[in-house]
């Protein structure tokens, strides 16, 4: 493939967008019965591939040991069999969600007769771009068909054997369905420049989501002529408001910390009540010691917490994703002191707070700005699946189209269908 | 102003997009009642300054004369003391809309107790750009404070006096209300560099709307980092199915065309099922005619048209936004033909199909992805006034987030609210 001319990989890319827009067309009009039985027969030919999923994977190991990946990143691209069969679980799983599509919403009859509603339909053409985990191919693919959108995927180079069988099986599924065999497509050209081709299609693609690290995410905004759904980072705060209850309080602490602390709605810093923050601060240090955690401190927070080992915070400690077992330690003087540091330091993922008071819940929430807002329960619930969503496609933290975690009904939009009987404009 | 360095531009638009981000998070919590008082004092200080709005809307009435500009761009440029009137009485009405803000949708409790709703919360500050017309600068300013957003406002250099005295009016408004006086802002530099600055404030700004000609929007698309809310253009659709009745049919077809042809909802192509094309045909072209519309026809409308002055019509003009007294024709031999024009040509603004057969409006419906579809009336409804949105604050059409005509709730998005009574993710 390394052979390929820039010619080459200019019309690949565009003979794909182009075959994707023809897809959308014919999947805007197919029935919900049909998507769903789609997905199912998907899942099955997904279930049938996994030998040679399993061996494309190997392949992909092994590429991995050679430039010596090791570690997580090793772990998020390792497929067994058992896996390929979560695969297909989670097909199957979108494939009997509720169909997001057809419903008209908000119908109103206008004094001159008309009648105006809004009709959810598909965006039409998805491009996912992505690193590392092989699974995404199957889950974008599946969220997609789910809303009816076409859907062209480029994964990373790691994973390319993986993805390639996956993509494989699934139109082997798509083949036996009554939907295009070209809805979902995968970019083989490991060339990076297929990217910037592809970026420039916003003829044929209603949208981009990027998904991987902050410097994937903003090279694909940079480029991209289409819209990007982006989802940079998640400086996930917590709060203790002054009446935040002991126990209560550590264990959220210690649970949005700890729990999976490399993902991105893990806590990252923690901010206290100056009210609450001697009677609190002691016991939550203790839990998160006991677990390894690093704390990194304002003065206040390292008076208080004198017999740890607390490390002085900086300025970068307060925007500072670390996805691993450091928090950083505010002590503020009050709500709207805490308020005012998230709005400065926070990406606009996801926010909690400890409370007791309802006048600080209720300020709290009017005024965080943020995707999800969280009273009173962990930061890690910022997740399409645990909030309801079902299977998610990403959480975005720009506030067009969609804010917060995606799932199937967030690859819709509406159009207004109007009905007269002969109106015309005076 | 134009002996601005680039760094003076930069830093001016710089602090103006930061007061902005502070204005918006006050805003964010400020009250219905607040808002809506608020645009009623705008309104007030609008209609105190309507002699020095008349007085600055001459001074660009001489510029343009100077240079030359006449006829319709000239017209649009010119604001009386009645047009003033009409501006404050625009605010007025988006004042007493209902507030799009606050209410909390699709509430739901999960498995292990968490409740989980959808609030409606501003974007937080939106950019518009656009040119010519003054009355954008009090409309936009309206629309974005009733949704609780702040606005920087950057109209054309042609307006430049009309739109810096109509913002000094909104600030005294703002001034003697409870929202920030930096909730809307007039960028009163000229300088075309102050557009790319503008542009690249994604750390403060959440959208882009740029209102006016293909080439600004395609430009704004272009260079911004910031996400962009698309209106290209409309090459907006009329299709006579076979079953479409005579009168109501030339009826809709002369409204789309004539009754404003300037504006992206009028129409450019008609599409005319063979089956009826000989029925219908010499009646429409009688019609348009006696109006000066010129067509513009397929062979086989030239043909049943012998007797009218129809120049062939080539590729080009299927892609046409003509605006003006023209029309392309062309006889489909189904509706499948038409929907598949459509697809090829159109600019997902708007379409209507003129039929007494619901298997055909069914089919078009279901088929038509543009953002507003209209059965049995004329394209000219496409309008958020006509369609119950109140004000407008543009047409969409790019999917994302927004399709079709956008009012204040257009300006809004959800933010995730999970209230728990302490739980932890296991």
């Amino acid at each position: 493939m390394s052979t390929m001319t820039k010619t080459d990989v200019t019309e690949t890319i565009v003979a794909m967008a182009r075959a994707a827009r023809r897809s959308a067309l014919a999947l805007a009009r197919s029935t919900s019965g049909e998507r769903r039985a789609a997905l199912h027969t998907i899942a099955d030919a997904v279930d049938a591939a996994s030998p040679d999923i399993v061996v494309a994977n190997a392949m992909d190991l092994a590429a991995a040991d050679e430039v010596g990946i090791t570690g997580a990143m090793r772990n998020r691209l390792e497929l067994d069999a058992g896996g390929v069969a979560k695969l297909a679980g989670a097909i199957r799983e979108v494939a009997d969600q509720p169909d997001p599509l057809g419903g008209i919403e908000d119908v109103q009859v206008r004094p001159n007769g008309l009648r105006v509603g809004r009709m959810r339909i598909p965006l039409g053409v998805v491009a996912m771009i992505y690193e590392s985990r092989p699974n995404v191919t199957a889950d974008a693919a599946a969220l997609c068909l789910k809303a009816g959108n076409a859907v062209v995927l480029r994964g990373g180079s790691e994973a390319i054997h993986s993805n390639r069988a996956i993509a494989e099986a699934i139109r082997r599924g798509l083949a036996a369905s009554a939907l295009p065999t070209e809805s979902v497509q995968l970019i083989g050209v490991t060339d990076r420049s297929a990217i910037d081709v592809l970026l420039q299609q916003e003829e044929w693609i209603d949208l981009v989501i990027p998904r991987g690290g902050e410097g994937l995410i903003r090279a694909v905004t940079e480029k991209s002529r289409i819209p990007v759904l982006q989802h940079y980072k998640g400086v996930c705060h917590v709060v203790l408001d002054a009446t935040a209850p002991l126990e209560r309080a550590v264990e959220i602490v210690h649970n949005a910390k700890v729990q999976r602390p490399g993902v991105c709605n893990a806590a990252e810093t923690l901010l206290v009540h100056e009210g609450a923050a001697e009677r609190l601060l002691p016991a939550v240090a203790t839990r998160l010691s006991a677990d390894g955690v690093e704390l990194r401190g304002c003065p206040r927070t390292r008076e208080i917490l004198a017999e740890f080992d607390v490390a002085p915070a900086t300025d970068e400690d307060w925007e500072a994703e670390y996805l691993d077992l450091v928090l950083a330690v505010r002590v503020v003087s009050d709500l709207e002191a805490a308020i005012a540091h998230i709005a400065r330091y926070g990406s606009n993922h996801t926010e909690a707070i400890v409370s007791d008071d309802d006048d600080s819940i209720d300020a709290f929430v009017s005024a965080i700005q943020s995707s999800t807002v969280v009273v009173n329960a962990s930061t890690r619930f910022a997740d399409g699946g645990e909030l309801g969503l079902g299977a998610e496609i990403g959480i975005s933290t720009s506030k067009l189209h969609a804010y917060g975690p995606m799932g199937a009904n967030e690859l819709t939009t509406q159009k207004f269908v109007v009905v007269g009987q002969g109106q015309v404009r005076r």
